[in-house]
């Protein structure tokens, strides 16, 4: 008997029918003798209905309204998974997030989990109930109900499994694992059937969409085995996420994500001295926005230099405004901005034993005639900024070059 | 400065726009220098959608889930308000059942308020903050979400006021007061510009939906002074709740009642001897079906009568189920049943005081040629069990006669 975790994100029970698929889903698995807890998302689309009421009130709402507003989805879906559940005879409880509790920073709208505890749950799951968790959503010391930020259900679960000391955490998604890259620009990427911890934190953080980077982190400090698998074809293999060392064979680069929130800003002719960072950086920060790649020339005359760093593009206005403002502090002679850029990142715990990888891709970005405007890298990544128009061309070419294509 | 609780029921806050209106009834009551709880109900429709997906998920479902996922309705409006409060510049806090808390019996589904903690709210009240309070929701002993039954927000707000020590509750509806009748099938029916407790009470249960009857109950009890007015049209009078001394003109007759939800069954030939009703009101009870009026002929031969009694029409089956599942124990020989009929009642303090008035009422519906099916008095009021096709004549008859058309 091993005690599991089950997580179900909003397509998977997005009308009455998914959640009935659910539910025998769960189902299997207290057949086969298991202790479950699952945890629920809102039901596709109602968070977004949610958040955006709340937004055409007033789109200065306060954070904790919104928690109060959009944690209400998630509620209705555990209640209603509970139903499911008991309707095909498994008894099951839902479980919100005051109620276990699942204790959060006060940062509301995007709160971290400080602690569950696992005392109420674990007694319930030793008499053979499923415990119903609703995802997203926590208690903060104000005690008021916060929420962890979009993608937070995934997070709920691997920190319920966590503190359960879940033998699997099992993430049912609308695709059937974590793939080389997205299968919608690349056809022949190919689903991994392992992935290092440390690679899908890359992986997650640089734009691949199927799981929160928080709840990878958390994956990978309590040492979680985490299973992504569909919920539409959930005996396809799905992908494990371990230990570095339980993956024999590694290639260079394991996988390739690409994101397009990205926007460039460049301040020419700032003075090349100690503390202008401070004067750039500073006000950014304050302005809650955050600072990605960063790159500075060489300076011609020793006096001034060029600056060009990227953000978020939803942020890049409130970037701009904070520049501005401090436009006299910074020195600057005058800055350029640009919407239309991407990042392409290669990312593989096998890079640090294979030299030349990152070569390789300059190279193959070259041959394509596609210009890298800003380079950063870690041991196990390296990600360059390119024009936007270029992105599927060169995923796809780096796809190829990596020997990532499926046979 | 007074402290005053507003009520909004699921018409008033059905979307953006009328939330946003409903903010602005509450900024003037704050311009105006009061202290001020708002309780709210879901939004208009989403109560039944919820109600909807869980009786389809399961019909037996488990009461405490269904207070889980319906509770979540009064929950987003609550967060709404709160910021639509705020982008008007207004201090104001959502506030939970739990949060509060407002604590309930453990009847999930049609829980009762046992007590309100005001010390919280108090704190904020006086601190000038408004407090959006979810109406229609609890927390049971078990530490779970309870709601209060169909018409729940009302008690909400008059439980919040008697718990605040309120100087007003303030019911805003889609009416602008209580009427001598349903104005939908009475013209003529006249605004009441004060009603007693009492009667209020009697008009609630006997069919007028303007107010839940708990509601009424816990007003009386803590004589809370409640105003019905309407959301659309504030300034128009309303209605006062108030006690009967306050009442000068003591008309017979206050207003008139009618209930479409009934359902008469008979028993024919059951023996006529000690202990009968207890073999047929105790399964009833046990089923959970309320029994209304009753009638028992006087038996013709000392050994043999008849039993009619009337019950909810969406209670009928189960009813007929009990009364055959104890035909031996009870020993009938037949049973009937119609579920077309209708209780019509007039209602008045006056009554006490002025004799003849059922008189009147059995007059007028012969004249109109409308037999009399079952008949229940009290001290304030009758009400008749007619055929339902007689319900608007009966009315509009028993109107004009008690002189309550308007001038």
């Amino acid at each position: 008997m091993s005690k599991i975790v089950m997580k179900f994100g909003g397509t998977s029970v997005a009308d009455l029918d998914r959640i009935r698929h659910v539910a025998s889903l769960v189902k299997r698995e207290v057949d086969r003798g298991h202790q479950v807890a699952v945890t629920v998302s809102a039901m596709a689309g109602e968070t977004n209905k949610l958040v955006g009421w709340t937004r055409e009130l007033s789109p200065l709402h306060d954070a904790r309204e919104y928690d109060v507003v959009v944690a209400a989805g998630e509620q209705i879906t555990a209640g209603l998974l509970a139903v499911a559940l008991s309707a095909i005879g498994v008894s099951a409880r839902s479980w919100l997030g005051w109620q276990i509790p699942v204790r959060t920073s006060a940062m509301h709208g995007s709160a971290r989990i400080e602690s569950i505890d696992p005392t109420l749950m674990n007694e319930r799951l030793a008499q053979g109930q499923v415990a119903v968790v609703a995802g997203f959503q926590g208690i903060a010391s104000d005690n008021r109900i916060s929420t962890l930020g979009r993608g937070g259900s995934d997070t709920s679960a691997v920190a319920v499994a966590a503190a359960l000391q879940a033998d699997r955490c099992d993430i049912y998604t609308d695709v059937d694992g974590v793939y080389t890259t997205d299968p919608r620009i690349v056809p022949k990427a190919r689903r991994l059937e392992k992935i290092a911890f440390e690679e899908m934190l890359e992986m997650a953080s640089l734009g691949a969409k199927v799981l929160q980077t928080r709840s990878v982190e958390i994956a990978m400090l309590y040492r979680v085995p985490v299973r992504v698998l569909s919920t539409f074809d959930s005996d396809a293999g799905g992908t494990l996420l371990c230990d570095e060392e339980d993956i024999v064979e590694k290639k260079p680069v394991t996988g390739i994500a690409y994101s397009r929130d990205e926007a460039k800003i460049t301040l020419r002719r700032i003075p090349d001295q100690p503390g202008v960072a401070a004067t750039i950086f500073g006000p950014l920060a304050d302005a809650g926005v955050n600072v990605d790649m960063i790159v500075q020339n060489v300076s011609e005359d020793g006096r001034k230099t060029d600056l060009t760093f990227t953000v978020s593009r939803s942020e890049l206005a409130r970037a701009l405004d904070a520049i501005e403002k401090n436009a006299s502090a910074i020195g600057y002679k005058d800055v350029t901005s640009d919407g239309d850029v991407a990042k392409v990142s290669i990312i593989g715990i096998g890079m640090r034993a294979h030299p030349g990888v990152a070569q390789t891709m300059f190279r193959v970005l070259s041959e394509k005639g596609i210009n890298i405007q800003v380079i950063s890298t870690s041991e196990i990544k390296v990600s360059v900024l390119i024009a936007e128009e270029y992105v599927e061309l060169a995923v796809r070419a780096l796809h190829s070059a990596y020997e990532l294509d499926e046979a």
